[in-house]
């Protein structure tokens, strides 16, 4: 028989549907895998990416669904690279951002995350401060060998503690809070 | 009486419109603005932008139309800032740039016209080699300042004669001998 889920976790990437996986084990929530890979619309707000790929995701899994965006956002560079976060870091990487950020070396890691059962997608929101390092610091992937976490003397990539502390974690905390108070009961 | 044209160029951008209009009345085609802002998708292919974005004009439009798309794509840069050229124009501009390039300087200009008329949607495209400057020189709006096209020693921003040997003049050359062979006989 084919196993049950409480919810899908919608995305084409395997590795962001383990983490969460196991974030929302951590509230009691089964979740399961829906590969998908959507047509993403350019906007400069990712909650209103979300939304629409939400309502996607509805569409083709037919089961209640969440997604995923997320976005580093420098205030110094107007944004950027904000929701274009994942081209740009195939384009030019951390290397290009050392480059562009000059004094001014605030950032911030937004996460966004929107449920659709198919009815009006529900939105919620994390965001981390922190700062620009000078160097890359630290083996992961995306810009957490960049970002330093506001508190903290070590990149993302450095922490061992980073899935605790990051702005995915605290959506989808918030997320399962609402989740198992509004639906699961 | 309300003045009839043969064809329509969806765009939200009216200064793009009075350029291709000028352009395609050299070759005697009347071209109307219908003032479109398109859901863009995130894509790196500018063919599938305009595509998509074509297909969206014609549904609002119900007449032929044209949509125009362009970047500028710096090959040691990986593309970027390629289709996302405008976001990235608004955030850390031509100064942006200049931080990034180093020594391998070449680029290229692409502008892809699509036309729809309610079948199939027909592509052009054309580019302009070049280089980007070591200064912004020239006030001109958009990545003008910083592009000097093979063969001149001058920006796009500086060049007086830029509109007949831009990107976006060949494109629409491109178009117009295939419209007047095609639709318009």
């Amino acid at each position: 028989m084919r196993k049950s889920f409480d919810l899908y976790f919608a995305s084409s990437n395997k590795n962001k549907y383990s983490e969460a996986k196991e974030i929302l084990s951590k509230f009691k929530l089964n979740l399961g895998f829906f590969e998908f890979a959507p047509v993403e619309i350019q906007s400069n707000s990712i909650l209103e990416i979300a939304t629409k790929k939400s309502l996607d995701a509805y569409w083709s899994c037919k089961k209640p669904v969440i997604v995923e965006d997320d976005g580093l956002f420098i205030p110094a560079l107007g944004g950027f690279p904000g929701p274009y976060s994942s081209y740009v870091f195939k384009t030019i990487g951390n290397a290009g951002i050392l480059n562009l950020v000059k004094s001014k070396r605030n950032a911030e890691f937004h996460s966004v995350i929107a449920y659709c059962d198919g009815k009006k997608p529900v939105l919620f929101q994390g965001v981390i401060k922190g700062v620009i390092s000078k160097k890359q610091k630290g083996n992961d992937w995306g810009y957490d060998p960049i970002f330093i976490p506001k508190g903290k003397t070590k990149t993302y990539a450095e922490l061992d503690d980073k899935n605790t502390l990051s702005h995915r974690y605290i959506t989808l905390g918030k997320f399962a809070r609402w989740y198992k108070k509004s639906i699961n009961n």
